[in-house]
């Protein structure tokens, strides 16, 4: 995203040679990172005991008051590793500690140095995303759960459909489920996160770097392409076969603090605590909380967390939740519940599952692409965020490939104009209305769905309008991603107590089809549409 | 509800013969008190100081291994209570506990005898509510805020309005809201719960018993027609006008032990901890965390306690919190979210204000009885219960009076169905299917709400259903109350992955009527149904 492909391809050369040589040298590192990219830096040690278990390794990076600690980790052959993302320019300083005395009281120092990237997404607002640097992050998630564990040639694909589609984060699992095809087909898999080969003979007590390897080379694809890295650390799905879903505590924490040791120095990484966490049956919501508690305190950047709920919804009000991540079909089926759960929550609401757009013979993965679209519109209608899922025959939510769907062009129809709506347009009047997002005296989108009505009565609600001020409408058809303008200007008369009419009482024609929406913005103040304008910028991911 | 009205006229003359003759003993008691009754042991001491702030005063009460330490009150003139409701039969033995030398370590017993009351309503099976006999208890609400600041008639009057009714939980307030006609009107009040007359000469240290001791004879009333008293602690309301939302922690606190102290005795109390919360700006979610916490230590039959909210929703999952008491209409306009509501904090739901049938100017209060209907209908069917409010001329919730919309007669025909449903009804494959409530393999109410259908089509969702059962139908025209049988049995043919069909894939008639429902019952199991019909029985509240 940020560099040249050159510039990539010998960066990756001289590391290679750097990291070749590395039996001579004790530590390896950058002289000079750009903000928020990754600082790693390379220990030689020797590899006695189970350095999974028993190493103690932190790095202390600082400049002037800033300081982090991050765990490091031990990525096999006697090499440890410290991954660290600085977030202010200049001159970085840091010394190691360890309970391993190759390892321990390591100084050095790099330059952080300007680039392009934006930073971790955080919460901003309450209800909204925003990059470190303030730039405004929109979610418009996808489904990849397996695209990991698939052939070289297939993830190729799934990067160029993902770059050529509108989705900018990607919930993806750290650990595959247990698949026929990963023990007998063509990914047939030979490297598994832990070292063994089957439920016979885990070690859970060791990890495989080649695998975490892997899997960091996919996150890194991801942001190369500016998109997220929703990384699911725990799932269910193993059907007793390899048993990675019946790991007990202290195996589950040690994953934890690896993959964060690995992960956290990766801006655009997301941690997904589970999904369908409470299909993993011995696991509590107490076991949960501690979990959360562990990431929490090991990722020195405090990355998004969150976590999918299957049966037993956890509660998200815990306040080591960053944001709402629910699987709840019918949450995005009607208008009420987005704005509700904004309520409830006071977080940012993430519907991370909604059923796929497919023709499997399971009904989650039986939606049209009209009704995906439907449910897109009604989330972010109701000041939420959806997550989109393919279930056709090239099976795009296990393993990537190609998107065939109809959906999708219509979200990025949607996306294109929520990101050019006012930053902080939210729902409005939200106990009596259900379906208009916007902010009150300037930007108004109602989402009329599966209603076909055939005309549309002028009203707002009365929140900051007065008598002259002046509209023009369009008419927004989200299927067919036309947006006609309506002639003439639309001048407020009478404000109510609760709702605002122009001067005509306007009976605007639509044409009797579903999935239309109406946009109206005010049209009269040059001042408001200059600054409004402005705040509408978009934020070129690319 | 449970002694004939010249059992309970005899006991009063007795008690106020005693009462009279006060000052020349020091401790007053029952000598047998029925089950889940009210035992009062009135002390007589001296008012030295004021006992409202510096009294200590329990009461631990003994019956083999159940024991229980209510806190006692100052009730003016000298006297104290300390009041306790018995929850076993046989003989309770009594000692006192004070910092007040005439009150400390006074013993009595008494014999608590068998009765017919129920005991207080708890939580059962996660969402429902049972009395602590377990007769289950199904709350249909109504809203009577201030009536027992009316005058003496109207009082009466809404309690004969009550029992005509189908309502068995009312929402009042234990303060008064300010308003002018308590200042000036015909309902001019001269008591209030704090010792003055106005802002400018509250004492907040000193409460007026006369005001509380008015307040427990309502609650009582409630009790004599088995009403429960939904009892709101705080309320905003004053308008900068009286300041009994302004009030500070010290004097909450003071409020909330005494109001504990005089009312958790009463068999029929529910906790409302505040009506529209976080309007009393003041006051915090952690205030309101430590004074749920406070009813609860002091709250030795741990009542039922939740909290009603404004514009920001406390956290129902906290574990405080026994039911969910929801102010969110939309929740109720459409059917996804009960069932969500319920996976989401795994408690009773009740939406305790979807707005009030009635015609006053603000919309709060404009829903025609259809509509209030249909949301509770809707409110049900989601596995939900919903509370009543009505603001036609006679402005119900406000002052009580006559009940006199057209909802409350389509409520109790609700009642009856939900009454006559199975124990375990629950919302049915609530994922997929938004309007099914009922008991798989034996009992299905679908609701159509403001659909029109003129068919449907026979399905249900296929758990516990095989070839060859066989079912009723029953057309419910839920506002013109009527329920139709529809001739024939219907019975099971194809079973498929999600849903089953009967042999002649029947499609019924429908009128083409809003707020219709459909009633389906096993109709071949003559086993199934009388266990059925066993579990059906209703508890007369009478």
């Amino acid at each position: 995203m940020h560099l040249t492909q050159s510039t990539k391809c010998l960066m990756k050369t001289l590391l290679l040679i750097i990291v070749i040589t590395v039996k001579s040298i004790t530590v390896i590192a950058q002289e000079r990172v750009e903000k928020y990219g990754v600082f790693e830096l390379t220990l030689k040690g020797t590899d006695a005991g189970n350095p999974f278990v028993d190493l103690a390794l932190t790095g202390t990076f600082s400049n002037g008051k800033n300081s982090f600690t991050p765990e490091g980790f031990y990525d096999g052959n006697g090499i440890y590793k410290i991954r660290f993302m600085p977030d202010k320019e200049g001159e970085w300083t840091y010394v190691t500690r360890s309970n391993h005395p190759d390892l321990n009281n390591k100084k050095g120092s790099f330059t952080c140095i300007a680039g392009k990237r934006k930073g971790p997404v955080r919460v901003k607002n309450v209800y909204q995303f925003a990059h470190a640097d303030s730039t405004a992050f929109i979610p418009f998630g996808t489904t990849i759960y397996e695209w990991a564990f698939q052939l070289k040639d297939k993830q190729e694909e799934t990067i160029a459909s993902l770059k050529a589609s509108p989705f900018n984060k990607a919930r993806m699992l750290a650990v595959p489920p247990y698949k026929d095809r990963y023990i007998n087909g063509p990914e047939k898999m030979t490297v598994f996160p832990f070292v063994g080969t089957s439920k016979a003979n885990w070690d859970f007590s060791r990890f495989n770097p080649l695998f975490f390897q892997r899997l960091e080379e996919n996150v890194k694809q991801l942001d190369s392409i500016g998109v997220q890295a929703d990384l699911i650390l725990f799932r269910p799905y193993d059907k007793g076969k390899w048993g990675f879903d019946m790991t007990n505590d202290e195996t589950n924490q040690r994953f934890i603090r690896y993959m964060v040791a690995r992960f956290a120095a990766f801006e655009n990484i997301w941690w997904s605590m589970a999904n369908e966490n409470s299909f993993i049956r011995h696991l509590t919501d107490e076991d949960w909380d501690s979990y959360f508690q562990l990431v929490q305190k090991c990722d020195p950047y405090n990355h998004l967390r969150s976590i999918h709920n299957a049966d037993r919804i956890y509660d998200y009000n815990k306040p080591w939740v960053t944001h709402v991540s629910l699987q709840y079909y019918n949450a995005v089926k009607v208008f009420a519940v987005s704005p509700m759960l904004r309520d409830m929550y006071r977080k940012p609401i993430v519907h991370d599952e909604i059923n796929y757009e497919g023709n499997i013979s399971s009904r989650w993965g039986q939606l049209s692409g009209e009704e995906m679209t439907r449910r897109f519109w009604i989330g972010y209608i109701g000041g939420a965020y959806v997550t989109h899922g393919e279930t056709l025959e090239e099976g795009w939510i296990s393993g990537g490939g190609k998107l065939t769907g109809t959906s999708p062009k219509r979200i990025e129809f949607l996306k294109k104009m929520i990101e050019a709506a006012p930053r902080d347009i939210k729902p409005l009047d939200p106990y009596y209305i259900m379906n208009l997002l916007g902010k009150y005296g300037s930007y108004y989108l109602y989402y009329l769905g599966d209603d076909k009505p055939k005309t549309w009565s002028f009203v707002l609600p009365d929140d900051e309008l007065k008598r002259g001020m002046k509209f023009k409408i369009d008419l927004v058809d989200t299927w067919n991603m036309s947006t006609i303008p309506i002639a003439g200007e639309f001048e407020i008369d009478s404000v109510g107590r609760y709702s605002a009419f122009d001067k005509k009482k306007s009976i605007i024609k639509l044409p009797g089809k579903p999935y239309m929406a109406i946009l109206i913005r005010r049209s009269d103040d040059g001042a408001i549409q200059s600054k409004e304008r402005k705040r509408n910028e978009l934020t070129d991911e690319e």
